[in-house]
Protein backbone atom coordinates (compact mmCIF):
# COMPACT_ATOMS: atom_id res chain seq x y z
CA UNK A 1 0.00 0.00 0.00
CA UNK A 2 1.10 3.56 -1.02
CA UNK A 3 3.21 5.23 2.72
CA UNK A 4 3.05 8.64 2.71
CA UNK A 5 5.77 10.12 5.34
CA UNK A 6 4.85 13.47 7.09
CA UNK A 7 8.50 14.54 7.97
CA UNK A 8 9.65 17.38 10.41
CA UNK A 9 12.60 19.39 8.79
CA UNK A 10 13.11 21.70 11.66
CA UNK A 11 12.78 25.43 11.40
CA UNK A 12 15.23 26.41 8.84
CA UNK A 13 18.67 25.22 9.93
CA UNK A 14 19.38 22.45 7.44
CA UNK A 15 21.36 20.95 10.49
CA UNK A 16 18.28 20.33 12.61
CA UNK A 17 16.66 17.44 10.79
CA UNK A 18 17.12 14.64 12.59
CA UNK A 19 18.72 10.80 11.89
CA UNK A 20 14.94 9.39 11.48
CA UNK A 21 13.81 12.07 8.61
CA UNK A 22 16.92 11.38 7.06
CA UNK A 23 16.45 8.09 6.84
CA UNK A 24 12.70 8.56 5.79
CA UNK A 25 14.09 11.51 3.13
CA UNK A 26 16.23 8.40 1.70
CA UNK A 27 13.01 6.39 0.98
CA UNK A 28 11.04 8.32 -0.80
CA UNK A 29 9.95 7.80 -4.49
CA UNK A 30 8.03 11.10 -4.44
CA UNK A 31 8.53 14.42 -3.12
CA UNK A 32 4.93 16.17 -3.09
CA UNK A 33 5.20 19.78 -2.22
CA UNK A 34 2.72 22.73 -2.21
CA UNK A 35 4.13 25.75 -4.20
CA UNK A 36 3.16 28.95 -1.79
CA UNK A 37 4.54 30.81 -5.32
CA UNK A 38 7.36 33.29 -5.77
CA UNK A 39 7.01 34.98 -1.87
CA UNK A 40 9.10 31.73 -0.50
CA UNK A 41 10.94 30.65 -3.30
CA UNK A 42 13.93 30.57 -0.87
CA UNK A 43 11.71 28.23 1.19
CA UNK A 44 11.34 26.03 -1.47
CA UNK A 45 14.84 26.20 -2.41
CA UNK A 46 16.06 25.26 1.01
CA UNK A 47 13.88 22.23 1.40
CA UNK A 48 15.26 20.88 -2.40
CA UNK A 49 18.53 21.62 -1.13
CA UNK A 50 17.83 19.39 2.00
CA UNK A 51 16.40 16.77 -0.26
CA UNK A 52 19.54 17.16 -2.61
CA UNK A 53 21.27 16.56 0.75
CA UNK A 54 19.32 13.52 1.99
CA UNK A 55 18.18 11.65 -0.48
CA UNK A 56 21.27 10.04 -1.32
CA UNK A 57 21.80 8.97 -5.42
CA UNK A 58 18.80 6.89 -5.59
CA UNK A 59 16.14 8.22 -8.21
CA UNK A 60 13.10 10.33 -6.47
CA UNK A 61 11.11 12.61 -8.30
CA UNK A 62 9.74 16.03 -7.04
CA UNK A 63 5.72 17.21 -7.83
CA UNK A 64 5.16 20.38 -7.34
CA UNK A 65 1.27 22.02 -7.22
CA UNK A 66 0.31 25.57 -6.77
CA UNK A 67 -0.79 26.12 -2.97
CA UNK A 68 -4.47 26.32 -2.90
CA UNK A 69 -5.68 29.88 -2.75
CA UNK A 70 -7.65 31.36 0.33
CA UNK A 71 -8.55 34.72 2.20
CA UNK A 72 -6.07 36.26 4.20
CA UNK A 73 -8.27 38.24 6.01
CA UNK A 74 -11.58 36.80 6.04
CA UNK A 75 -14.77 38.04 7.57
CA UNK A 76 -15.63 34.36 8.80
CA UNK A 77 -12.61 32.88 9.64
CA UNK A 78 -13.34 29.55 10.75
CA UNK A 79 -15.66 28.84 7.49
CA UNK A 80 -12.44 29.96 5.52
CA UNK A 81 -10.29 27.86 7.00
CA UNK A 82 -12.76 24.82 7.03
CA UNK A 83 -13.08 25.37 3.09
CA UNK A 84 -9.29 25.90 2.63
CA UNK A 85 -8.42 22.89 4.73
CA UNK A 86 -11.55 20.22 2.02
CA UNK A 87 -9.56 22.46 -0.69
CA UNK A 88 -6.27 21.03 0.19
CA UNK A 89 -7.46 17.70 1.04
CA UNK A 90 -9.14 17.55 -2.22
CA UNK A 91 -5.10 18.55 -3.89
CA UNK A 92 -3.55 15.35 -1.95
CA UNK A 93 -6.36 12.85 -2.90
CA UNK A 94 -5.43 13.98 -6.38
CA UNK A 95 -1.80 13.76 -6.02
CA UNK A 96 -1.50 10.53 -4.57
CA UNK A 97 -3.46 9.15 -7.11
CA UNK A 98 -1.69 10.97 -10.15
CA UNK A 99 2.00 10.92 -8.76
CA UNK A 100 2.33 7.92 -6.03
CA UNK A 101 1.74 3.84 -7.31
CA UNK A 102 0.49 2.31 -5.10
CA UNK A 103 3.64 0.16 -3.90
CA UNK A 104 5.52 3.66 -3.83
CA UNK A 105 6.60 6.03 -0.90
CA UNK A 106 5.52 9.87 -0.40
CA UNK A 107 6.99 12.09 1.22
CA UNK A 108 5.75 15.40 2.51
CA UNK A 109 8.22 18.08 4.09
CA UNK A 110 7.13 19.91 7.10
CA UNK A 111 8.92 22.99 8.20
CA UNK A 112 9.19 22.71 12.12
CA UNK A 113 7.60 20.28 13.35
CA UNK A 114 4.47 18.75 11.86
CA UNK A 115 2.09 18.56 14.89
CA UNK A 116 2.62 22.24 15.78
CA UNK A 117 0.47 24.97 13.60
CA UNK A 118 0.95 22.44 10.21
CA UNK A 119 -2.47 21.36 8.71
CA UNK A 120 -0.88 18.70 7.04
CA UNK A 121 -1.49 15.80 9.49
CA UNK A 122 -5.45 16.38 9.97
CA UNK A 123 -5.79 16.53 6.26
CA UNK A 124 -4.19 13.30 5.58
CA UNK A 125 -6.04 11.96 7.83
CA UNK A 126 -9.44 13.61 6.22
CA UNK A 127 -7.83 12.36 2.93
CA UNK A 128 -7.79 8.89 4.76
CA UNK A 129 -11.12 9.01 5.95
CA UNK A 130 -12.84 9.91 2.22
CA UNK A 131 -11.11 6.26 1.28
CA UNK A 132 -10.48 6.76 -2.10
CA UNK A 133 -7.43 6.34 -2.25
CA UNK A 134 -5.86 3.71 0.04
CA UNK A 135 -2.46 4.66 1.52
CA UNK A 136 -0.84 4.86 5.31
CA UNK A 137 0.99 7.25 6.62
CA UNK A 138 3.82 8.07 9.70
CA UNK A 139 4.80 11.56 11.12
CA UNK A 140 8.15 12.09 11.83
CA UNK A 141 8.53 14.48 14.31
CA UNK A 142 10.63 17.61 13.81
CA UNK A 143 12.52 20.69 16.15
CA UNK A 144 9.66 23.12 15.99
CA UNK A 145 10.48 27.03 15.85
CA UNK A 146 9.84 27.37 19.24
CA UNK A 147 12.76 25.22 20.72
CA UNK A 148 14.68 26.62 17.83
CA UNK A 149 13.38 30.26 19.23
CA UNK A 150 14.17 29.19 22.84
CA UNK A 151 17.77 27.42 21.62
CA UNK A 152 18.82 30.59 19.93
CA UNK A 153 18.26 33.16 23.14
CA UNK A 154 19.27 30.27 25.53
CA UNK A 155 16.18 30.45 27.20
CA UNK A 156 13.25 28.06 28.77
CA UNK A 157 9.98 27.79 26.90
CA UNK A 158 8.69 27.56 30.95
CA UNK A 159 9.99 28.57 33.87
CA UNK A 160 10.21 25.91 36.64
CA UNK A 161 6.93 24.31 37.32
CA UNK A 162 4.80 26.76 35.44
CA UNK A 163 2.48 26.86 32.14
CA UNK A 164 3.03 27.84 29.23
CA UNK A 165 0.64 28.25 25.92
CA UNK A 166 1.34 28.72 22.39
CA UNK A 167 -1.14 31.05 20.60
CA UNK A 168 -1.56 33.00 17.23
CA UNK A 169 -1.17 36.26 16.78
CA UNK A 170 -5.48 36.46 16.34
CA UNK A 171 -5.84 35.16 19.79
CA UNK A 172 -3.12 37.14 21.79
CA UNK A 173 -5.25 40.56 20.16
CA UNK A 174 -8.72 39.05 20.84
CA UNK A 175 -8.01 37.59 24.45
CA UNK A 176 -5.05 39.19 25.67
CA UNK A 177 -2.67 37.66 28.08
CA UNK A 178 -3.94 34.60 29.08
CA UNK A 179 -5.17 34.39 32.90
CA UNK A 180 -2.50 31.94 34.84
CA UNK A 181 0.26 31.94 31.99
CA UNK A 182 3.09 33.96 32.36
CA UNK A 183 5.10 32.28 29.33
CA UNK A 184 3.36 32.43 26.03
CA UNK A 185 4.83 31.58 22.58
CA UNK A 186 3.00 33.17 19.79
CA UNK A 187 2.88 32.13 15.95
CA UNK A 188 1.61 33.25 13.00
CA UNK A 189 1.25 36.78 14.04
CA UNK A 190 0.67 39.25 11.00
CA UNK A 191 -0.41 42.39 13.08
CA UNK A 192 2.16 42.70 15.47
CA UNK A 193 0.14 41.82 18.68
CA UNK A 194 3.20 42.10 20.66
CA UNK A 195 2.57 45.96 20.26
CA UNK A 196 -0.48 45.93 22.57
CA UNK A 197 0.65 43.52 25.46
CA UNK A 198 1.67 45.13 28.73
CA UNK A 199 5.31 47.04 27.41
CA UNK A 200 6.35 45.75 30.76
CA UNK A 201 6.59 42.26 29.78
CA UNK A 202 9.78 40.64 28.35
CA UNK A 203 9.80 39.50 24.74
CA UNK A 204 12.05 37.46 22.93
CA UNK A 205 12.09 37.71 19.33
CA UNK A 206 13.23 36.05 15.69
CA UNK A 207 13.04 35.77 12.35
CA UNK A 208 14.61 33.19 10.11
CA UNK A 209 15.82 31.50 13.35
CA UNK A 210 18.54 29.07 12.80
CA UNK A 211 19.50 30.34 9.42
CA UNK A 212 22.10 32.82 8.30
CA UNK A 213 20.11 35.19 8.07
CA UNK A 214 18.44 35.04 11.75
CA UNK A 215 17.51 37.86 13.42
CA UNK A 216 16.84 37.87 17.44
CA UNK A 217 15.66 40.82 19.33
CA UNK A 218 14.95 40.71 22.99
CA UNK A 219 14.06 43.27 25.77
CA UNK A 220 11.51 44.73 27.83
CA UNK A 221 8.54 45.45 25.06
CA UNK A 222 7.70 48.96 25.74
CA UNK A 223 11.45 49.53 24.92
CA UNK A 224 12.01 46.89 21.79
CA UNK A 225 8.27 46.43 20.23
CA UNK A 226 9.25 49.60 18.05
CA UNK A 227 12.76 47.96 16.90
CA UNK A 228 10.70 44.76 16.21
CA UNK A 229 8.33 46.29 13.97
CA UNK A 230 11.30 47.92 11.71
CA UNK A 231 12.94 44.96 12.10
CA UNK A 232 10.23 42.91 10.45
CA UNK A 233 8.87 45.24 8.27
CA UNK A 234 12.54 45.87 6.65
CA UNK A 235 12.97 42.40 6.59
CA UNK A 236 10.09 41.25 4.82
CA UNK A 237 10.43 43.97 2.24
CA UNK A 238 13.67 42.45 1.36
CA UNK A 239 13.21 38.70 1.36
CA UNK A 240 9.47 38.70 0.10
CA UNK A 241 8.50 37.07 3.20
CA UNK A 242 8.92 36.61 6.99
CA UNK A 243 9.26 33.56 8.98
CA UNK A 244 9.16 34.88 13.01
CA UNK A 245 7.63 34.04 16.27
CA UNK A 246 8.06 35.24 19.70
CA UNK A 247 8.22 34.27 23.54
CA UNK A 248 6.41 36.73 25.81
CA UNK A 249 7.08 36.94 29.64
CA UNK A 250 5.55 38.65 32.28
CA UNK B 1 37.23 29.44 26.94
CA UNK B 2 35.65 26.47 28.11
CA UNK B 3 32.56 25.67 25.95
CA UNK B 4 29.45 24.11 27.03
CA UNK B 5 26.78 22.18 24.56
CA UNK B 6 23.49 21.53 26.39
CA UNK B 7 22.32 19.00 23.40
CA UNK B 8 18.46 17.90 23.30
CA UNK B 9 18.59 14.03 21.84
CA UNK B 10 15.02 13.94 21.70
CA UNK B 11 12.62 11.79 23.94
CA UNK B 12 13.93 8.06 24.08
CA UNK B 13 14.34 7.29 20.30
CA UNK B 14 17.91 7.47 19.19
CA UNK B 15 17.03 8.64 16.32
CA UNK B 16 15.24 11.21 16.50
CA UNK B 17 18.60 12.96 17.04
CA UNK B 18 19.27 15.43 14.81
CA UNK B 19 22.26 16.41 12.89
CA UNK B 20 23.64 18.85 14.53
CA UNK B 21 23.47 17.22 17.65
CA UNK B 22 25.47 14.26 16.37
CA UNK B 23 27.71 16.76 15.30
CA UNK B 24 28.12 18.49 18.20
CA UNK B 25 28.48 14.72 20.82
CA UNK B 26 31.52 14.47 17.99
CA UNK B 27 33.10 17.75 19.66
CA UNK B 28 32.76 16.81 23.62
CA UNK B 29 35.97 16.01 25.77
CA UNK B 30 34.10 15.60 28.32
CA UNK B 31 30.38 14.67 28.94
CA UNK B 32 28.93 15.76 32.41
CA UNK B 33 26.08 13.32 33.75
CA UNK B 34 23.96 13.63 36.85
CA UNK B 35 23.13 10.65 37.94
CA UNK B 36 19.66 9.93 39.41
CA UNK B 37 20.64 6.34 41.10
CA UNK B 38 19.23 2.83 40.33
CA UNK B 39 15.67 4.17 39.15
CA UNK B 40 16.93 5.89 35.97
CA UNK B 41 19.35 3.17 34.82
CA UNK B 42 17.64 2.62 31.96
CA UNK B 43 17.85 6.31 30.92
CA UNK B 44 21.75 6.29 31.67
CA UNK B 45 22.26 3.46 29.59
CA UNK B 46 20.47 5.16 26.91
CA UNK B 47 22.50 8.28 27.03
CA UNK B 48 25.62 6.03 27.29
CA UNK B 49 24.66 3.97 24.18
CA UNK B 50 23.95 7.71 22.07
CA UNK B 51 27.39 8.94 23.09
CA UNK B 52 29.10 5.41 21.69
CA UNK B 53 27.00 6.04 18.42
CA UNK B 54 27.75 9.27 17.80
CA UNK B 55 30.91 10.44 19.77
CA UNK B 56 33.71 9.10 17.02
CA UNK B 57 36.74 7.26 17.92
CA UNK B 58 38.19 10.04 19.48
CA UNK B 59 39.39 10.39 23.03
CA UNK B 60 36.22 11.79 25.73
CA UNK B 61 35.76 11.02 29.05
CA UNK B 62 32.16 10.68 30.92
CA UNK B 63 31.98 11.86 34.39
CA UNK B 64 29.31 11.26 36.68
CA UNK B 65 27.74 13.17 39.86
CA UNK B 66 25.34 12.09 42.27
CA UNK B 67 21.55 13.22 41.65
CA UNK B 68 21.20 16.46 44.35
CA UNK B 69 18.03 14.88 46.38
CA UNK B 70 15.29 16.92 46.94
CA UNK B 71 11.48 16.39 48.59
CA UNK B 72 9.76 15.00 46.09
CA UNK B 73 6.49 16.06 48.32
CA UNK B 74 7.39 19.54 49.85
CA UNK B 75 5.25 21.95 51.58
CA UNK B 76 6.43 24.85 49.87
CA UNK B 77 7.21 23.55 46.27
CA UNK B 78 8.82 27.33 45.30
CA UNK B 79 10.98 27.53 47.75
CA UNK B 80 12.61 23.64 47.63
CA UNK B 81 12.84 23.99 43.93
CA UNK B 82 14.97 27.17 44.37
CA UNK B 83 16.94 25.67 46.73
CA UNK B 84 17.57 22.54 44.71
CA UNK B 85 18.19 24.81 41.71
CA UNK B 86 20.86 26.36 43.52
CA UNK B 87 22.86 23.43 44.69
CA UNK B 88 22.79 22.10 40.48
CA UNK B 89 24.07 25.26 40.09
CA UNK B 90 27.11 24.68 43.04
CA UNK B 91 27.18 20.78 41.07
CA UNK B 92 27.60 22.18 37.71
CA UNK B 93 30.08 24.81 39.19
CA UNK B 94 32.40 22.06 40.61
CA UNK B 95 32.26 19.93 37.24
CA UNK B 96 33.55 22.61 35.64
CA UNK B 97 36.20 23.25 37.61
CA UNK B 98 37.20 20.12 38.43
CA UNK B 99 37.13 18.14 35.19
CA UNK B 100 36.70 20.53 32.36
CA UNK B 101 40.10 22.21 31.23
CA UNK B 102 39.61 25.63 30.56
CA UNK B 103 40.49 24.93 26.56
CA UNK B 104 37.47 21.87 26.91
CA UNK B 105 34.60 20.90 25.53
CA UNK B 106 31.86 19.76 27.61
CA UNK B 107 28.34 18.31 26.67
CA UNK B 108 25.37 17.48 28.99
CA UNK B 109 22.78 15.39 26.75
CA UNK B 110 19.19 16.37 27.87
CA UNK B 111 16.32 14.40 26.99
CA UNK B 112 13.91 15.83 24.74
CA UNK B 113 13.86 19.24 24.16
CA UNK B 114 16.39 21.64 26.87
CA UNK B 115 14.00 24.22 26.48
CA UNK B 116 11.18 22.54 28.00
CA UNK B 117 10.84 21.30 31.36
CA UNK B 118 14.45 20.91 32.02
CA UNK B 119 16.35 23.52 34.26
CA UNK B 120 20.09 22.72 33.00
CA UNK B 121 20.40 25.95 30.42
CA UNK B 122 18.81 28.21 34.00
CA UNK B 123 21.18 26.30 36.04
CA UNK B 124 24.01 27.26 33.56
CA UNK B 125 23.17 30.93 33.45
CA UNK B 126 22.98 31.34 37.30
CA UNK B 127 26.32 29.73 37.13
CA UNK B 128 27.88 32.11 34.42
CA UNK B 129 26.10 35.26 36.79
CA UNK B 130 28.03 33.63 39.65
CA UNK B 131 31.37 33.71 37.60
CA UNK B 132 33.53 31.63 39.50
CA UNK B 133 34.34 29.76 36.05
CA UNK B 134 34.72 31.41 32.75
CA UNK B 135 32.72 29.63 30.25
CA UNK B 136 30.18 30.02 27.46
CA UNK B 137 27.39 27.65 26.31
CA UNK B 138 24.89 26.88 23.36
CA UNK B 139 21.71 25.10 23.48
CA UNK B 140 21.34 22.50 20.40
CA UNK B 141 17.40 22.20 20.45
CA UNK B 142 16.13 18.82 19.59
CA UNK B 143 12.35 16.89 19.58
CA UNK B 144 10.70 17.57 22.18
CA UNK B 145 7.81 14.85 23.97
CA UNK B 146 5.60 16.66 23.22
CA UNK B 147 6.36 16.55 19.49
CA UNK B 148 7.06 13.01 19.87
CA UNK B 149 3.77 12.16 21.51
CA UNK B 150 1.66 13.92 18.95
CA UNK B 151 3.60 12.56 16.39
CA UNK B 152 3.30 8.92 18.00
CA UNK B 153 -0.48 9.46 17.50
CA UNK B 154 -0.75 11.04 14.17
CA UNK B 155 -2.39 14.31 15.57
CA UNK B 156 -1.46 17.69 15.96
CA UNK B 157 -0.58 19.58 19.68
CA UNK B 158 -3.46 22.53 18.58
CA UNK B 159 -5.75 22.64 16.42
CA UNK B 160 -6.47 24.96 13.62
CA UNK B 161 -5.89 28.35 14.71
CA UNK B 162 -6.32 27.30 18.16
CA UNK B 163 -4.07 27.99 21.09
CA UNK B 164 -2.57 24.75 23.10
CA UNK B 165 -1.20 24.91 27.00
CA UNK B 166 1.75 22.78 28.37
CA UNK B 167 1.27 22.42 31.82
CA UNK B 168 1.84 19.85 34.74
CA UNK B 169 0.00 17.55 36.75
CA UNK B 170 0.19 19.52 39.50
CA UNK B 171 -1.13 22.50 37.81
CA UNK B 172 -4.00 20.52 36.07
CA UNK B 173 -4.73 19.39 39.38
CA UNK B 174 -4.89 22.92 40.84
CA UNK B 175 -6.27 25.34 38.44
CA UNK B 176 -8.59 22.58 36.14
CA UNK B 177 -9.09 23.12 32.76
CA UNK B 178 -7.76 26.35 31.50
CA UNK B 179 -9.91 28.68 30.10
CA UNK B 180 -10.28 29.12 26.20
CA UNK B 181 -7.96 26.46 25.93
CA UNK B 182 -9.06 22.96 24.64
CA UNK B 183 -6.10 21.54 24.19
CA UNK B 184 -3.71 20.95 26.95
CA UNK B 185 -0.35 18.88 27.25
CA UNK B 186 0.42 17.56 30.49
CA UNK B 187 4.07 16.77 31.57
CA UNK B 188 5.31 15.73 35.04
CA UNK B 189 1.92 14.11 36.49
CA UNK B 190 3.13 11.82 38.88
CA UNK B 191 -0.64 12.22 40.74
CA UNK B 192 -3.35 10.75 37.56
CA UNK B 193 -4.62 14.60 37.36
CA UNK B 194 -6.42 13.55 34.26
CA UNK B 195 -8.84 11.19 36.30
CA UNK B 196 -10.12 14.96 37.78
CA UNK B 197 -10.73 16.15 34.56
CA UNK B 198 -14.18 16.57 32.38
CA UNK B 199 -14.60 12.93 31.68
CA UNK B 200 -15.94 13.44 28.08
CA UNK B 201 -12.59 15.48 27.12
CA UNK B 202 -10.43 13.05 24.93
CA UNK B 203 -6.73 11.93 25.91
CA UNK B 204 -3.84 10.76 24.13
CA UNK B 205 -1.20 9.31 26.70
CA UNK B 206 1.97 7.95 25.65
CA UNK B 207 4.84 6.33 28.08
CA UNK B 208 8.29 5.65 27.18
CA UNK B 209 7.20 7.11 23.48
CA UNK B 210 9.49 6.67 20.67
CA UNK B 211 11.07 3.48 22.08
CA UNK B 212 10.64 -0.02 22.05
CA UNK B 213 8.70 0.02 25.37
CA UNK B 214 6.20 2.50 24.48
CA UNK B 215 2.96 2.54 25.30
CA UNK B 216 0.05 4.25 23.62
CA UNK B 217 -3.60 4.62 25.35
CA UNK B 218 -6.10 7.06 23.70
CA UNK B 219 -10.18 8.13 24.25
CA UNK B 220 -12.45 9.60 26.36
CA UNK B 221 -11.05 9.79 29.55
CA UNK B 222 -14.23 8.21 31.38
CA UNK B 223 -13.43 5.57 28.93
CA UNK B 224 -9.59 4.93 29.53
CA UNK B 225 -8.32 6.75 32.67
CA UNK B 226 -8.53 3.49 34.63
CA UNK B 227 -6.28 1.50 32.04
CA UNK B 228 -3.87 4.42 31.89
CA UNK B 229 -3.70 4.66 35.95
CA UNK B 230 -3.27 0.59 35.86
CA UNK B 231 -0.90 0.68 32.32
CA UNK B 232 1.17 3.22 34.31
CA UNK B 233 1.56 1.65 37.48
CA UNK B 234 2.38 -2.11 35.95
CA UNK B 235 5.11 -0.12 33.45
CA UNK B 236 6.59 1.83 37.00
CA UNK B 237 6.34 -1.62 38.66
CA UNK B 238 8.39 -3.22 36.04
CA UNK B 239 11.29 -0.59 35.08
CA UNK B 240 11.07 1.36 38.35
CA UNK B 241 10.53 4.37 36.57
CA UNK B 242 8.06 5.54 34.07
CA UNK B 243 8.20 8.49 31.22
CA UNK B 244 5.06 9.94 30.37
CA UNK B 245 2.85 12.36 28.99
CA UNK B 246 -0.87 13.48 27.65
CA UNK B 247 -2.31 15.51 25.59
CA UNK B 248 -5.99 16.35 26.62
CA UNK B 249 -8.26 18.04 24.04
CA UNK B 250 -11.71 19.18 25.08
Amino acid sequence: MRMVYVVGIGAGNPEHITVEAVRRISEVDVFLFIDKGEQTRDLAQARREIIRRYAGHREYRVVERQEVSRDRRPSDYEATIRAWHAQRADLYEELLVAEVAHDQCAGILAWGDPTLYDNTTSVLEEVNRRGNVPFRFEVVPGVSSVAALTAAFRTTVNRVGQPVQVTTGRRLLADGFPEKVDDVVVMLDSSSAFTQVDPAAEIFWGAYVGTPDEILIKGRVGDVAQQIVDAREEARDQKGWIMDLYLLRR
